[in-house]
């Protein structure tokens, strides 16, 4: 689907002065792709830190009805930078010039291109934390995180990345260059734009800087690995923890073919007889963390825990977090492709939300793998196939709609970290209803008339279905 | 300015089956006026827990071009409630039959017109804590606090309110009702419409219902009292604590004439030589506490603090913290009106603001006095006056006006935690630029074609100016 014609293109050299155009079938295949399904080749990909420059390719493209996709690092597990319409992608990975922390006044300055992790260590480095951790922290943008208002495990005592956003620079659908909050903690000046914006995955405008609140870091922090014989016990420990006054900053949850997986992938003496492991972790002050690593170790063998290990050691501590990272990788070893789901119920729902994932394995016999963020409610229901396997993929169209159609009943949402994209827009008026998917639609219009902002995203098209190739 | 005819009274008196329709003047003269200026006498007041009645009023409304204001106890410090262009208060102060806390889910579910100090002791009685706490919460509602995204002392370590709502159920300016958000934590399931709804004032739909985050309540608190000698040492005190990984739950300012107002009100023994005092709370585990208090005092003494007073039990704490909440009424005891800002600037600026407002005192030759929520940059400068007195009037109007542009000059906002509404809409266009107001506008009639959804507030009218009567 070409959208370019050479008119536009010698219109686009003009205006970008400072960057690169790629126009080389080769460069722009590598911006077809992303972390989800689907490959769809742009007509054009953009490289510049000039946002001025930026801005008035936005007008052009605005005037002459021309598609663009925003795009970070492109670890997108929903289809968010997907040039599915053809047009123009914006490569914002090359704008990672600034990263300032402003330490008096607990904000940071960053543009989009920064990898999360960068900022991490710039706060760090002045004894500050900035808490969303989305676990592809080492390779994805700010950018691409602010798009889809990214979670991570520190979500259950932090937040997510929306809740660190205080101010945005953003390039309007029409070309403007706007700013949305500030750098005051405390902002009610007119409606929350900047919360708007973050999450509404580059379909209503270029995020071109942000204004990030920071937090004290934390003095301390403790680990506990905790091992159950049955996930209802382990779902029962979270509760009893959570409603005893201590909000951990992580709690993980690794089911039995989770633990079974890592251990095959890189044997770490994982427990694999257990249904279920919990992995925690406590901040804040060390005497505080003394008294509560022993009343967390209590609460969980007083709901039937096997076994509650503590590093005593970084090294040890590592370890045990290492486990929890090598769940991905170790899982696409069992078949080639792995449907990454962040359905997420309320957490009193967990256990329930477990028992339906078990039926829809069985129904459709499916290789479903349930780990994630289980202090929050936001698990992550895994299943690994393989593409290549059309009958396999049918039973895991199936699967997906019925795991969205098990949260949205249980009260919870399509998603809770990973965005709609292509993947979840067939399901959006199911959970929102008619009126509510109509009052989004509406914003979207108000603001981007030609829709030519990342169209094809959050919004169905009609009669649009899941599909997984 | 009359905008109902009998033929809409008529019809409203169909709809509305299970509430009340006041159309006498003594009982809609009740419903005039909030906490800020002006008077303005509606045609009608609804009372009805019924929401499907208030929808179907909605829709009337919106056929008909009746303008509605949605209306908790009328506290507002900005003119949020006050029915400028006559049409019908909707009075949700009578919608308070919900209030459940989910321990489990870590949540409550609340109707509108609930008290916000009465969710503070539902959380409370279950061990869990809701942290927004604006100082009005005890006769405000939470309605209220929605439609103006409240604030409080908690903010600086808790966020505000629009922070613990996690779902809504609204009546859209046609008169649908949808549902925003849910009972998770995490959702980025589309635009996040929840945290649009919440501060726009009652612009864009009438909140009936909102799901509320929780935290655990921690496990203890302490207070201290530290007394300065010039401002500059307070404001380097509170810098100095903040970079030092401490995050009090207060910090609150209250500088030489609001010390000296709140001690010639009622006699504590506050220092009235000093030029400022700050007020901390701390919270989190005893023994955490207990070195916190420590570190708090050594700061503050390296810095130039003259005295650090720890109070040694309950009674004690509750005499300090009643010092800060006596400013109020202790100053409205100077002269009987009184004009309360909240112009929020990034914390580093609380020195540079501070100079600038006694130069504002001085210029105008206004009574000015300062106190506030300094560790988030959220200060209340308050200017003492007669309302009758329309030489001084005048010189106020300049002031207030100069008070907006010295936070937006250094980089704040005019508004922290009390809204726009009609008071502030004049000066929109200074901190926003004329594309970001309008991108705001832009929702607004998209959401409220008719524009009956509380017309008046937020955006400015051609060549409107701040009026003080």
């Amino acid at each position: 689907m070409k959208v370019l014609i050479p008119d536009h293109i010698s219109e686009i050299k003009k205006i970008i002065q400072t960057g690169r155009v790629l126009l080389d079938e080769s460069d722009r295949y590598s911006y077809a792709f992303d972390a989800s399904f689907g490959t769809y080749l742009p007509d054009a990909v953009i490289q510049t830190k000039n946002v001025q420059e930026l801005a008035a390719l936005v007008k052009l493209a605005n005037q002459e009805g021309i598609p663009i996709y925003p795009r970070g690092q492109a670890t997108s597990l929903s289809g968010g930078p997907l040039p599915v319409q053809g047009g123009i992608v914006i490569d914002l990975s090359v704008m990672d010039d600034v990263l300032e922390v402003y330490e008096e006044d607990l904000v940071a300055v960053v543009s989009p291109g920064v990898l999360t992790a960068a900022i991490h260590k710039a706060a760090e480095e002045k004894g500050l934390m900035y808490p969303p951790d989305p676990s592809s922290s080492h390779v994805s943008t700010i950018g691409g995180n602010l798009a889809e208002n990214s979670g991570g495990p520190r979500g259950l005592k932090y937040g997510v990345t929306k809740d660190y956003v205080i101010g945005l620079e953003v390039i309007t659908p029409e070309g403007d260059i706007i700013q949305t909050g500030g750098k005051t903690v405390k902002n009610v000046t007119g409606y929350d734009l900047t919360k708007l914006l973050v999450g509404s995955e580059g379909t209503l405008g270029i995020i071109t800087k942000a204004t990030l609140r920071l937090l004290p870091k934390p003095l301390g922090t403790a680990t506990l690995m905790v091992v159950f014989s049955t996930l209802v016990d382990a779902g029962k420990a979270i509760s009893k923890i959570l409603s005893a006054g201590i909000l951990p900053s992580k709690m993980e949850l690794m089911d039995q073919a989770s633990i079974v997986a890592v251990e095959n992938y890189q044997p770490m003496g994982l427990p694999t007889d257990a249904e279920a492991i919990i992995l925690l972790e406590l901040d804040g002050h060390p005497l505080a963390l003394k008294e509560e690593i022993q009343s967390v170790e209590q609460l969980c063998y007083s709901v039937g825990a096997t076994k509650v290990q503590i590093p005593q050691n970084d090294a040890e501590k590592e370890e045990i977090w290492k486990a929890r990272k090598l769940v991905s990788p170790a899982i696409v070893r069992i078949k080639p492709t792995k449907i990454s789901e962040d359905a997420t119920v309320p957490r009193s729902k967990i256990p329930e939300m477990c028992e339906r994932l078990q039926q829809i394995k069985q129904t459709y016999n499916v290789d479903l793998v349930v780990f994630g963020h289980a202090g929050d409610g936001n698990l992550h229901p895994n299943i690994i196939c393989d593409k290549n396997d059309a009958e396999e993929m049918a039973r895991v169209e199936k699967a997906v709609a019925e795991i969205f159609a098990a949260a949205v009943e249980l009260g919870g949402t399509l998603s809770g970290e990973h965005g709609i994209g292509t993947m979840k827009a067939p399901f959006m008026e199911m959970e929102l209803g008619k009126v509510g998917l109509d009052m989004m639609k509406r914003i979207k219009q108000a603001w981007d008339p030609n829709n030519i902002m990342n169209p094809g995203k959050i919004f169905p098209e009609p009669g649009q279905k899941l599909e997984l190739k």
